[in-house]
């Protein structure tokens, strides 16, 4: 099985000249979804991980799984005003404006090793403003672990001297 | 260990008079989010599901668990616009207007054994869109799988002839 049978390009979505990463044909079959999840647990190794950061929201779907099968802590990273208790906030730029992602500031443990996932690394924006939010709690990313790398894009510029493994590379 | 020991009150939020349920605690304890996998897991007992329908954004969470865990495949119900691909949306009134969701279309095939799963079961509006939109593809809701019931709201009440099934009830 090839996971990359079970991404769906979608023209022009959300907006216009991009080609949108479809995961959901993935998601929903049994089998590419148990195959995807072994796929990136295979990425982590035998790495000790305390807590995943799962990112809003396409991280959550196997967020929770990782964290699951690594005995950790799911932590989300969401936006603006969707966590209830205290939080930290990271804004970064966007190709026009800014965006901001938030994190419980009791989330993270100074020393914790931290899994981040997302499904996509694109341009490496979001990804950065995350390592932030896990550095700033006094947190360790242990790897940055995505579905999905768009490499034309260059995201890893944006992370350097973190280890990103993904498990699709287009 | 108690589940609800990991949840926390949150007074007034997202609006004044309402007590939040925040189950990031529980999450982010690594022990408690594999207890909270497994008593969900023990609801659905040995019953076959072909899909599991996550409700955005907390079904994530334990969504995902759920579908590798049952060798089923994994079907994520969005707000409006998030969703790349042809959908079907469904409104439900809430209490000063009305709210949609969406899902793709071809995420659930006629005859498909499903399992709805959501991280609260308050006044039941959500939880009943999200049944009229699996029936209307076709699907045969098998369970809603909550990780919370806040009995006291009566959701009961919308899902008439749903099996209903919760980790923790208040």
């Amino acid at each position: 099985m090839k996971l990359n049978n079970y991404i769906r390009d979608i023209q022009d979505f959300p907006t216009e000249g991009i080609i949108f990463k479809d995961i959901t044909p993935l998601l929903g079959d049994a089998s590419a979804f148990a195959k995807a999840s072994q796929e990136l647990l295979a990425l982590v190794g035998d790495q000790h991980i305390d807590k995943v950061v799962g990112v809003e929201s396409r991280g959550f779907f196997f967020g929770g799984v990782l964290a699951k099968e690594l005995n950790a802590g799911f932590v989300p990273v969401r936006k603006p005003g969707k966590l209830p208790y205290t939080t930290a906030s990271q804004s970064y730029a966007l190709e026009y404006g800014t965006d901001t992602l938030e994190i419980h500031e009791d989330a993270i443990q100074p020393g914790d090793k931290v899994l981040l996932h997302d499904d996509v690394l694109a341009t490496g924006g979001t990804a950065a403003a995350v390592v932030k939010l896990i550095e700033r709690l006094g947190g360790e990313v242990v790897q940055c672990n995505f579905l999905i790398e768009l490499s034309f894009l260059s995201g890893k510029d944006k992370l350097e001297g973190k280890m990103i493994k993904a498990a699709i590379t287009y």
